[in-house]
């Protein structure tokens, strides 16, 4: 089955590309309040669960043992961009943990922060493990390992406590079987697992309510959800999608993006979750995916009026030219 | 109408992101020996078109009236890299006209080329107009509007005599209509039209044979083909797809990249042009649909091995592991 086109791009009114896609809203008891596509087809979720990654994290009491205060928890969650208050933070992290950076198996880039990037090229610096935009979840990762005396050079590993841990937890928020088989390594070598897009949709909606969970991982949903809209520009970055809109929206809404067109969000007010994954793997495709879902499910003129610039984005040209934009179609109409 | 998936990518054994899109190849006279998708669909081919945009430039003599060599030829018809050898010939190619980088009018971005990005930065330089992927382009219009004394610095306006020639030769060899209403704005400023793809494909089969043109257009065709074929580095850069290919097929083959998921291609010994668009925009997929259109229709073992690793290409991630990887779909089967 072909998923229906649900982002249109134009260059000057005629329509240059098309993004299908697949997008779904869900309470906590799998109620879908939204749906477009095929929302049973299984998706990687990539990036767009870390804040599930580190779940095991917080309500082990890891994150407390070695004094991960909020912005700790917001980097933990994070895709960031590398700039230089990130790599503090996450420097931080390692140094409670008596770690250096040679301890992050995430591989090594240059910052995503354009300016961040050159500025390091300026100085002489080069591409180093701390500005991988995965540096803050692994740091995370070696705190869980290191909590629970789990060899900290094997942490991603499929077979390691902590990303058992890990999955352990998706499986039973997500209610998604996860076999060897949907099984892949993700950017950074650590373990992906693929789930439908409604069971993930389904673990961000348990994931903003605390509902069907048990006390401990209720009340450490709450805190990271707490870290990461209290400090949006962890989690992202300097004009990143994700750390505007949260900033928009402060508690109302959590939001992620996860490689390959996929972002994950979820609305404690409404009490449901969003998933969202553009068929091509478009990130700007996604992007206006989930804002017109936001859009549609929080249906009020104020915060569609907020949502307005992410709904339908501008495209400028090198001279800064209005050229084009993007829209989503007919089919988020009610 | 949805276009079919033509492209998978895939991370460990499933597939994780999926493109849909249209390929035609069409001899000089448009009959179809391949067709996938809605090929009358009009797209903007932008940059794919740069060396029929260089067609005035060497049919009306100005090229050779300001010793345009072939390195200059094939970087009016790049979008290159913007590495220190492109912006040396663009920088040969301004001084032969008396202008500096003023004259530009594409704008200003880094480098593509990371480490030629990096190294400037690091040298404390700055992005400028020569490092715009389309300075050679412009350059090229320039030289056009110096010889035939139009303003230079009106060139990127539709009214303009160098834009007015660039229009009705698309016109003529494309045999579609290209009214003010298909004409949009491209990322460098000049206008871009909106065309069937099949029209577009029938552009590079006349590119490719010289068929059905007045004796000076052919020669001025040979003479871009020549140049970039035995240029191919000028015409993207150290690592691009259109300089590999180019460069292991050398005279067999001209193929060139456009913005928004377009290729075009020119095979002089089959006499057939061949134009691609990924219906999302994504240039990782055009890439493979234009790699598995050229092994269909060479149809040898031979060209076969030398294509796979662009048909086939495998992904890595930061750590160098291979996660995943990209493959044409059944649609491609004879």
């Amino acid at each position: 089955m072909n998923n229906p086109v649900l982002v249109e791009v134009l260059r000057g009114e005629a329509v240059e590309s098309r993004h299908a896609g697949a997008v779904v809203a869900v309470d906590a008891d799998g109620r879908k309040v939204l749906a477009l596509g095929d929302v049973k087809r299984r998706v990687f979720p990539r990036s767009a669960i870390k804040a599930i990654q580190a779940l095991p994290l917080v309500e082990s009491g890891a994150a407390d043992r070695y004094g991960f205060g909020p912005e700790e928890l917001a980097l933990a969650c994070a895709s960031h961009s590398g700039e230089p208050g990130h790599v503090a933070v996450v420097e931080r992290m390692l140094a409670r943990l008596s770690l250096d950076e040679g301890a992050l198996k995430c591989g090594v880039h240059w910052p995503i922060h354009q300016a961040s990037a050159q500025a390091l090229a300026h100085a002489g610096g080069m591409a180093r493990a701390v500005h991988n935009n995965c540096s803050g979840k692994h740091a995370g990762f070696l705190c869980l390992a290191c909590s629970i005396d789990a060899d900290p050079t094997r942490y991603v590993q499929p077979s390691h406590p902590v990303q058992r841990l890990v999955r352990d937890t998706l499986e039973v928020l997500s209610g998604a079987s996860l076999p060897p088989e949907v099984c892949a390594v993700d950017g950074c070598s650590v373990p992906t697992w693929a789930l439908p897009l409604d069971a993930l949709a389904l673990t961000f909606a348990r994931f903003a309510t605390g509902a069907r969970m048990l006390p401990e991982r209720a009340h450490a949903a709450a805190r990271l959800r707490e870290a990461c809209t209290t400090w949006p520009w962890h989690v992202a970055g300097t004009g990143r999608f994700c750390t505007d809109v949260m900033t928009l929206f402060g508690a109302r809404l959590f939001l992620k993006t996860g490689a390959e067109g996929v972002y994950c969000a979820a609305l404690p007010e409404l009490g449901i979750g969003i998933a969202v994954k553009s068929d091509d793997g478009a990130g700007r495709a996604a992007e206006v995916m989930v804002a017109a879902a936001l859009d549609r499910l929080l249906n009020n003129d104020v915060d569609s009026a907020a949502l307005e610039p992410f709904v339908r984005p501008i495209i400028r040209n090198w001279n800064g030219i209005v050229v084009g934009g993007m829209r989503p179609t007919e089919a988020f109409k009610p």
